[in-house]
């Protein structure tokens, strides 16, 4: 394993699965500390990290997860998902990502931050979180399923002006993943005008 | 510099002001490559990149964003900003931004991608493309303002089904910036439930 930049941007995955080692306190400040230095609207940082790490609490939000899947999510994706991919996500979402002895929960503070502003603000620190969890070695994965309905803002006491818009499962992986699949950046990159091929 | 990824992370600043030296096609790829390591909902990779270089383009690109910024923006931020932030955004906005010599401009396809997921799926890839420039010693920004209204599609032939989220301005930096200002991670996280503190 390498901290080179490129190189974790390209092993990065989304993890699903976790043994039952701890994550340890001084790993969860790395990451939120890095999700920190990503950049927002008029600098209002409007990120709040909620870490839940009470099995209680992560076995509801596993409910609430399994619950916006199976109720509406899977039938939704199950005709545009790969056979690989749709088990994978199956697995999660019905015990894997609360299994996870560390679920970050990230929200948006909307009297901190603009509303409208809170997706551009909040999502580039998501994915600085994402990153440093693979430069330490770590599996983790941005879900937001959860965040449709009442139920998580219920089960953590969130105020009204505070909006989650992940789950965030943190853990040691239980097996290693190959690189992404991804499509070539060409196939998405138009030269000044949509529709001229880079 | 070095190429470390907290490295990266921590030296990652707004640059709005660039110099006259190109950015080479080479440069460009990379930071489009990075981005799309990114995670996306079901792995659906809905992001499209408008790469901007032509005068003509920039300048009424730099309009859009000068417009919305006095017609809206700065007046609503001018009292929520530090002096010195203000100062600086608004050299970007009248010029600054559109005398980068490159504009990326990213878009979500909601047809390949659903549209309530397209902040999700793309935010992150806009990240991974800012911190690709901090890695590589250029400047770059998140900006959002020039994307509310008509104008951005209208200029760069989107379909409908295409939506600017961001204009990213990437050049050579005018000048050095000092690390960013953030407040303790600390601040904004609570232990299981909102408001146990870390």
């Amino acid at each position: 394993m390498t901290d080179d930049f490129f190189a974790v941007v390209g092993r990065q995955r989304a993890h699903r699965a976790f043994t039952a080692e701890p994550v340890t306190d001084a790993f969860v400040a790395r990451l939120l500390e890095a999700a920190t230095y990503a950049p927002s609207a008029e600098n209002r940082q409007p990120w709040e990290f909620v870490v839940v790490r009470e099995p209680s609490l992560r076995a509801r939000i596993g409910e609430i997860t399994e619950r916006a899947w199976t109720g509406l999510g899977r039938s939704f994706s199950e005709t545009r998902l790969t056979p690989g991919l749709l088990a994978d996500v199956d697995a999660g979402a019905t015990g894997g990502v609360a299994a996870a002895p560390v679920l970050i929960v990230v929200c948006a503070d909307t009297e901190r931050g603009l509303a409208i502003t809170a997706p551009s603000s909040v999502f580039p620190a998501i994915q600085n979180l994402l990153l440093a969890a693979t430069a330490l070695g770590l599996g983790s994965a941005l879900t937001t399923i959860a965040t449709g309905g009442p139920d998580l803002a219920d089960a953590l006491g969130l105020p009204d002006h505070v909006l989650p818009l992940a789950v965030v499962p943190i853990g040691h992986p239980a097996r290693p993943l190959g690189p992404p699949r991804r499509d070539p950046f060409t196939a998405h990159t138009h030269r000044d005008r949509y529709g001229t091929p880079w």
